[in-house]
């Protein structure tokens, strides 16, 4: 079982408490779109683990955090035709974290796409968040 | 010895053949800091092997190249007082990569510190960087 810790929204995605759109999983990381997205595609991926940080991640979470990172980039690149990639992990309010569970984030870039950071998250196109999923899964 | 490319200023700084000012290193990675920091204490840690970007670096360079950052992000913590770091890479120009050589940013960050992205590169003080980089060695 993984550690958890009340009220961290994450965790209940992972305990399955709370529904999203998960795409990716292993024994110790799951990705799922973001609900907020920045662009087309935009992907979190959390350890198991509750675990607030960058500082505070098991050095193992972290590793496997990376790799599937990284499947989810190479999957957005071909499937998607993202034109680049973004991972981005924020450590503290001051660096724009406002979920204390780690998260990297996977966004996929296009030319010429609006993004700057921060960005100001806004609630995503639902059917929109969906057709990405069912691009990434599997 | 690691794989290199020809005119990768990144390959160059491996082999000792350009300047730069190492804050940490190991097998696979090194850690040095950036000429033009977002930041104080702006760090870009780098797998000793050349690869272009997250598509194609090797998992086992990709997973030391975290736990380095993630070290890096502890001394920029403890020894610059940051009160937040974000991690960033950045895969492919459309996403703002420069320099083809894979690097993950370490960017500590600072209250009300004026960091939007991306940020417009410039020469930064060479004292200042001599500064933080003997914050953040051994
Ligand atoms: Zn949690
Ligand atoms: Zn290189």
């Amino acid at each position: 079982m993984p550690t958890t810790s009340d009220d961290c929204i994450f965790c209940k995605i992972v305990a399955g408490e709370l529904p999203a759109r998960i795409v990716r999983q292993d024994e110790r990381t799951i990705a799922f779109m973001d609900i907020a997205p920045a662009t087309y595609g935009h992907t979190l991926v959390i350890p198991r683990n509750h675990t607030r940080d960058l500082l505070e991640i098991e050095p193992e979470d972290l590793q496997a955090v990376a790799v599937a990172a990284q499947q989810v980039a190479a999957r957005a690149s071909e499937r998607f035709g993202a034109a680049g990639i973004n991972l981005i992990n924020s450590c503290g309010s001051a660096a724009w974290q406002t979920v204390f569970h780690f998260h990297m984030h996977v966004i996929p870039r296009y030319n010429d796409d609006p993004l700057r950071l921060p960005w100001v998250p806004a609630q995503g196109d639902p059917d929109e968040i969906a057709t990405a999923a069912a691009q990434l899964i599997g």
